[in-house]
C-alpha cells in the first residue's frame, strides 16, 4: 500500500455510502484520545519526545496480529507529503485541521481500506480513529476498542484510576472517547425544522457541527452530531444515548422528507431537477454551491425522483471536487476561479456520464 | 384565412426575430391615431355611434386595393372571441390591453401575416399598427403610411389645419404617430449602463417601455422605445430620431458585449449557461422567470456562445410560453401554478429536441 493511493482516491470507503440507513447517514465515527505515561502533552514537548512518540507508536502497530485484523497500515510523517497531499487528507477526514498546524513531528497511520486512523502527536499523543459507512456507531466502536487494546499491549497509556484516561484538554479526560455521526438532513433544512433540532439535541449534551467539525458550517445540509462528555460515563452508554438520538433525528428527517414529497411534491421536484439542471451547465461553481445542489440531488435520489444516480455517486462527487483534490488531479496549484470552473468540468463530465 | 389561425400560432412574422440588426432588434412598430370626422370620442360615443364606426371601417378594408397590398384581411369583433383568445391577440401585440378593457362595439382588423392590425373604437376610432422585424422603421413607416392612405379614400378623418389629426388624447394630436422599436438589451442590464441610458433617452422627448407598453416591467430585457411628441414635426423627422437614437443604443449594446465577452467571458458563459440548465431541467416557471433565462440564452447565440439555437427559436418560445397561449393549447383554463408546470414542460419539450 502506498500513501499515493489515499491521496490519488476521492472517497475512503466508509464515505462511499454503503451501510444501514445510508440514505440519511453518511458514516459512524469513534475517536479514542491517548497519550504516553511519562510525556508531556504534544503542546509542551520537546522535540526528541515528540520523535520517541512517533517510533513508539509506529512500533506498536508494526505486528502481525494488527495487519490480521486491520490489515497492512502505512505510517507516514505529514512532513513526508505535499501541501495538497496533506489537504486531501483533511478534505477526506483522515486527519483533523488541528493536525496541520504544525507538521512537525507529526505523523498518520492509515489502514489501506481508510477505515482506520491513528493521529500520532495531534493534541493528544494519539487519536485512534475508526470510521464504518452508514449508521454503525456500536461496530465502529467495537474495531476501535480493539485497535486501542492491541495497541495497549505495547504502549503505556496516562490513565488514571480516578479520571481515566488523561488528555492534554480537560474535555476529553475519562473515556477520552467522542462518537459521532454524518447526517445528511436537507428535508428538515427545507423545511425550517433543523435549527429547533439543533437547539434541543444541545440540550442532550451533545454537540452538532457541520462537516468540517467544530466552528465549520453544515454546507451540503451535512451535520455532525457527537457526545460532549467524555466524563462518567461508560463508553456503552455513550454510544447507547448517540444512537438512540441519531435514530430520532433519522425518523425525523423521513418524516419531514414524506410531508414534502406528500404536499410540496411539485415545489421539491422543481427544487431538485433545478439543482441537477445547475449541475449539468453551470461553467463555474463554488464547492459550498455545488455541495448544496448535490444535497438536492441526493435527497431526490433518495424520494425515487431521480433514477440513473445513486448515492455512491453524489458521495463521490462531494469529495471529488473539494479543492485540494482538484490541484492533485490537475497537478498543478489553481487560482480559486480556476478551481471554481475545474469544479464545474469535473461535475458536467460526470453528470453526462452518469445519465447515459 | 381564419382567426383561430391567428390565436393558433405563437408567433406573428414580424417577431420571429427576421430583419436588420436583429441580434438587437425585435421589432419596428408605426402607430397611427385617427378618428371619424362627426362622432363624438369613443368613450364618449353612443352604442349605435359605435356600430356606426365599426361598420365603416370594415367597409373601408373591403377593397381590391388594400387586399392586393396587405393580403386579405380579417374583421373580428372582441365579442366573438373566447377571453383566452382575445388575450393571445394581447400576447402577440396584435391589440393593446386599453382595447380589452371594454369588448363591446370594438374589433380589430388583421392581415393574414400579422404585420398589419387595426383596432377599431379603442382610445380613437382607429388605431392603425404596421409591424416589421428588425430594425425598419422607415420601411413600416411607408407601409402605414399607405394604409392610412387607402383608407382615408374611404373615411373622413377627424383633422384640424392648424393641429393636424385631431385624437381623444391630446398627447396624440397632430400626426397621430406613435413610432417604436422593441430593442433587447441584456448586456446593457448587466453592465449596469441601462439606467443611465434610460434618463438620457428620457431627456430626448422619447419614452422607454417594458414589453407591454406604459407600464410594464422590462421583463426579459426587453425595452419598447418610442417618441412622445406627435405635434410640431413631421413624421419622417420623428422616424429619423428614434433611429438615430435606437442606432446609438444598438451600437451601445454591442460594445457592452464585447466588453462582457472581453473582459469576464468565463462568468458570461456561466450564466447562460445555467439559465440554459434551467431552462432544460426547472419543473415550474413562470413567465417572468423564463423570459430572463430566454433573454440570457438570446445573448448566449448573439455572442456564439451557444450554436444549436437560434434568435427564432427563443423568439418563439418567448411567445408560446404566455399564460394565454399556454391555455389555448392545452385547450383549457389552468391555474397559476399549472400554467408554470406546463410552461416548464413546454420549454423542456422544446430545448431536448433543439439539442439534437
Amino acid at each position: 500500500m502506498s500513501i499515493e493511493k489515499t491521496v490519488s482516491q476521492p472517497v475512503s470507503n466508509w464515505a462511499k455510502g454503503d451501510g444501514p440507513e445510508s440514505d440519511i447517514v453518511i458514516s459512524s465515527r469513534i475517536r479514542l484520545a491517548r497519550n504516553i505515561s511519562g510525556y508531556a502533552f504534544p503542546h509542551t514537548m520537546s522535540n526528541q519526545a515528540a520523535d520517541e512518540i512517533l517510533n513508539a507508536v509506529r512500533l506498536a502497530v508494526d505486528n502481525d496480529e494488527v495487519r490480521q485484523e486491520f490489515g497492512p497500515l502505512e505510517f507516514v510523517r505529514l512532513e513526508e507529503l505535499s501541501p495538497v497531499e496533506r489537504q486531501i487528507l483533511l478534505e477526506k477526514h483522515l486527519i483533523s485541521p488541528q493536525l496541520l498546524e504544525d507538521i512537525k513531528n507529526r505523523a498518520v497511520i492509515l489502514s489501506e481500506d481508510e477505515f482506520l486512523s491513528i493521529m500520532i502527536n495531534e493534541e493528544d499523543h494519539l487519536r485512534i480513529q475508526l470510521f464504518l459507512p452508514g449508521l454503525q456507531l456500536e461496530e465502529a466502536w467495537q474495531k476501535a476498542n480493539r485497535v486501542d487494546d492491541l495497541l495497549e499491549k505495547t504502549l503505556d497509556y496516562a490513565f488514571c484510576e480516578q479520571r481515566g484516561y488523561l488528555t492534554a484538554c480537560p474535555t476529553n479526560v475519562g473515556t477520552g472517547l467522542r462518537a459521532s455521526v454524518m447526517l445528511h438532513l436537507p428535508a428538515l433544512v427545507i423545511a425550517g425544522q433543523i435549527n429547533n433540532i439543533i437547539t434541543a439535541i444541545s440540550q442532550l449534551g451533545l454537540a452538532v457541527r457541520g462537516y468540517y467539525g467544530e466552528g465549520t458550517k453544515a454546507v451540503g445540509h451535512l451535520f455532525q452530531i457527537s457526545n460532549q462528555i467524555t466524563l462518567g460515563q461508560a463508553e456503552e452508554e455513550i454510544i447507547r444515548n448517540l444512537l438512540t438520538v441519531a435514530r430520532q433525528i433519522i425518523n425525523q428527517e423521513r418524516s419531514a422528507r414524506a410531508a414534502l414529497y406528500k404536499n410540496n411534491k411539485s415545489q421539491l421536484e422543481d427544487k431538485i431537477f433545478r439543482s441537477l439542471g445547475i449541475l449539468s451547465y453551470s461553467r463555474m461553481i463554488t464547492t459550498e454551491e455545488a455541495l448544496t445542489m448535490l444535497s438536492d440531488v441526493r435527497l431526490g435520489i433518495a424520494l425515487g425522483i431521480l433514477d440513473n444516480l445513486t448515492q455512491r455517486d453524489i458521495n463521490e462527487l462531494m469529495m471529488l471536487i473539494r479543492p485540494a483534490f482538484l490541484q492533485k488531479m490537475a497537478a498543478r496549484e489553481m487560482t480559486a476561479q480556476e478551481r471554481d470552473t475545474e469544479r464545474a468540468r469535473i461535475i458536467r463530465l460526470r453528470m453526462e456520464k452518469l445519465k447515459k
